[in-house]
């Protein structure tokens, strides 16, 4: 799915031209905290209730019993996650949201000519009202200026350095503690039962490789999301991968089962979502020959988390649900089904 | 690297208006084969010679030895392998131009405006002439038929099929088969050791995918390989990934370490590869923090398998040479440092 006008970042922009007022200031500790949270495997998926538990561990019991008529060998075992409200929360912005104006504050000062556009200038400063008239161009630039330009170590760095030491205001804690403690429980779950987990997600590869090998136990090359173009060059004698401007591959609808084709090549039995952005890759999971299996997360606890599905356009949930019934998708109400949701 | 111009293709076309009239006839079995070869693993590199043998081990120890000043944890234990000439032959022609050929003659009589495409029933003939003179135009164009405007299991199965009943005229023995045996020691010995194997090839992704899982014991998610565009549809209810007309990406030279970020999303310790298309991710590989280690094989055995490096298309290897010399990249010189060249 390569397209002109990546939905993904229209998505991140609108979100934050709609929300961003209303909270998530960011506090920048003064040491960085390593302390990724670690789960217990013993009690597997000890934080889901029982009905949906149940429902889990049957499906697993099924698959994995080997002479069993659902029985899936493990080379097949593959199971596909989205991440933005799927292993972590996605609002009042999407984290990598908050990471671009973070990091268009951060560099304002080494870049002078930024200072002379008003979208770039208004982002850093919380004022969205020039992007949101210069629109898809504007956007586009803003994109580009935080992603590209750098190398793929220095993004990596970057991004890190923003994950271990920027916190969240509504839970107080670094990013990367802030994740579906039920979810991770899951993916151990599955793990220990020889699936191979991967994350399919409209957020950016290269972002989300940054964190999730220490968050979720997800090397990168299991990590599958939007990506932009590279150049490869030898500069005094170092091989250096740089991120270009160019065309940008959206991993989101469609752009997913196009993406397992692409990245993975075999279909998945497993897929966990939140989204109608989602839905594409769920349908192509129940294709499967194998008993599959798709879990949706509703997100319906405003108290311990977000309350949202219609209106909000990150996270947009409504045909995936009227799938979810019809092909009897396991639909998690995430205030009832999961008796805890973070690990702190 | 995303180009106009699919190097690939000019290369396995112009091997083909080179070379294919020399031999490499190939006869279809009445009966599919699933005599992929099984090797041993105990006797680790028994096929190889002393000398290198002992460079690989002695650099394997090194870097798994626990407490050693150049030890790598697993995690970062990235091996990458080109295939065509690394890990089975790529002469006379590459064994994917072979199955193009095939194609078009099999699907002739399907296609009967194929027919009248001078390009494309020349080349079903064995008649390059059409080719050589439609240029790129008419090479796209075969690609395109051959590759294209079917679904991932159309083609999955189609090369399945060609590669378990077609046989080499050489070594009469269907293609899964031809691999060297020198190599897929190797990838146990390294697989034994947790390092994970990726191919990173200029052939097709989803060419090699058909085989790599039986023939490598390499799964599809670890195939890089060049790719092109796909679709997603629902039809009549089953979601299907058709392979589509578009821009073609080319795993080759600066498009192999441009791959590895995409893919891979860490840098490789161990490379493999026998030409200059290879250069860029030894290169790459090679500025690693950790101790590396990049192998060339050097076609030197005219008798067991082919000889050649300059005066090739397919597998030109003329300035990676000078450069293993500068970085101390193992050349293996085929006939004298294979015992054997392959498993039968």
């Amino acid at each position: 799915m390569k397209i002109t006008y990546p939905t993904l970042f229209i998505i991140f922009a609108l979100c934050a031209l709609t929300s961003c007022k209303e909270g998530n200031k960011i506090d920048i500790k003064s040491e960085s905290e390593m302390a990724v949270a670690k789960f217990e495997t013993k009690n597997a998926l000890s934080a889901w209730a029982d009905a949906p538990k149940k429902r889990i561990i049957d499906w697993v019991t099924a698959v994995t019993t080997e002479g069993a008529s659902d029985f899936i060998p493990v080379a097949d075992r593959i199971a596909v996650f989205d991440n933005d409200g799927t292993l972590w929360p996605e609002q009042p912005v999407p984290n990598q949201a908050q990471y671009m104006f973070d990091y268009l504050k951060k560099e304002m000062p080494n870049h002078p000519e930024w200072q002379k556009d008003a979208v770039l200038n208004g982002a850093a400063k919380g004022d969205f009202e020039p992007l949101k008239k210069a629109g898809m161009i504007g956007l586009m630039n803003l994109i580009d200026k935080t992603h590209t330009v750098q190398t793929e170590d220095e993004f990596e760095a970057s991004v890190k350095t923003w994950i271990d030491t920027t916190m969240s205001k509504k839970y107080n804690r670094p990013y990367n503690e802030i994740v579906y403690l039920p979810m991770i429980q899951l993916l151990d779950y599955l793990k220990a039962n020889e699936f191979k987990n991967f994350i399919v997600s409209g957020g950016g590869a290269d972002f989300m490789r940054a964190f999730a090998e220490e968050a979720y136990d997800i090397p990168p090359y299991q990590v599958i999301g939007s990506y932009g173009e590279t150049k490869y060059e030898v500069i005094d004698g170092v091989p250096t991968i740089t991120k270009v401007s160019g065309d940008v591959y959206v991993d989101d609808k469609a752009g997913k089962p196009q993406a397992i084709h692409r990245f993975i090549g075999k279909k998945p039995v497993f897929c966990g979502g939140n989204s109608d952005g989602d839905q594409a890759m769920m349908q192509y999971t129940s294709s499967s020959k194998y008993k599959s299996m798709c879990v949706i997360l509703h997100h319906t606890d405003g108290e311990r988390e977000f309350e949202y599905d219609l209106k909000t356009l990150s996270g947009h949930l409504e045909t995936a649900l009227v799938e979810a019934k019809e092909k009897n998708w396991l639909v998690v109400d995430m205030k009832n089904d999961f008796k805890t949701i973070f690990n702190f």
